[in-house]
């Protein structure tokens, strides 16, 4: 830091740099949807944003550490989208339904352009072992984990007794999955026939 | 062709070049299992099976035309690996179960390095509309549309009733997916977990 740079004003740049790093982490998730992790280059997502390349390379500094603020960036909308406002529900099957409409949603009117960031990313990097993987399937792991807590949840309450909260978790993950992927090919009947499958299992 | 080609010859020339196209195909699927279909390149494929890059896209032409030749390759294999060795089964719920277990083996001793084929690349193109996933899409819909077959015969026994054949193709197919990622993954027990269920399914 210079020494010219009063405290304030230093902070007011690092208040910047990380918005502008969370801006330009969140466009690459939105690219990365649809183009795959692979396919972003600092260099067009310089021309994409309208700022110098160097700009995003100073903030980034390699395409690695690019690709996790990516995957970081749509785990955090993630949580906004679906998880934060199921969690004002009470705990159990009421929680559990209110994940899964939120969950439908954000494969209905998609939060990335290219439907659901996980999906996409766990298939193109699940045979790239490396960093970036680690990241994603860290991600995955959580997600399945938050998802068989909530299921112990309402099997406290007498509600899908019979199986393990994981293997419930694995059914309902691979159900919104294949519902994600169909939507994407254009097919609106995954959703529906996912949705019908759902409620079964959640009535 | 030369006038001072003899049919025998040119036959000989014909059933070679066929043969040459197979393998680069093959090889192709092989590589886009973990690297992707838009990864793949002439170039590479060239150095990788140690023949010239002008030879492949004599036989080709276009990255398209070898992306499309790739994906009718995998599905050629999963014909033979799957849905060939299950056909000697009698139709019903014996084939159904003898399919799956093909199935499961395509995913733990897979057919492409880079697990399903067909997986991975809905997923790498579900968001990019053009011929190669025109035809993505259409080798998926003939795999359920055959799918709900078998589960429609398994039903005229008398099984899998209260559903229709396909809902639960689909759920099948969700179910194996979500297998092969997990494998692929490096996590052993989503085939163990999605193996339960459909036992549980098809009980």
């Amino acid at each position: 830091m210079a020494e010219s740079t009063s405290a304030p004003e230093q902070d007011q740049r690092l208040a910047k740099g990380a918005r502008s790093r969370a801006s330009i982490a969140r466009r690459a998730a939105d690219l990365a949807s649809v183009e795959g992790l692979t396919g972003l280059s600092i260099g067009r997502l310089a021309i994409d944003l309208g700022i110098s390349k160097s700009g995003i390379a100073t903030l980034f500094g390699t395409k690695e550490a690019l690709q996790v603020a990516a995957v970081k960036s749509a785990r955090e909308a993630f949580i906004e989208r679906v998880i934060a406002p199921a969690m004002t529900e009470p705990g159990g099957l009421t929680r559990l339904r209110a994940l899964m409409d939120r969950w439908f949603d954000h494969i209905t009117d998609p939060t990335f352009p290219g439907g659901c960031f996980r999906v996409a990313t766990i298939a193109e990097f699940d045979s790239k072992p490396g960093h970036v993987r680690d990241v994603i399937a860290e991600d995955h792991a959580d997600w399945l984990t938050f998802l068989a807590e909530q299921i112990r949840h309402a099997q406290d309450e007498g509600h899908l007794n019979g199986r393990t909260p994981e293997a419930v978790a694995f059914e309902l993950d691979a159900l919104l999955s294949a519902a994600n992927t169909a939507q994407q090919m254009g097919d609106d009947r995954g959703v529906t026939t996912a949705r019908a499958i759902v409620d079964g299992l959640l009535a």
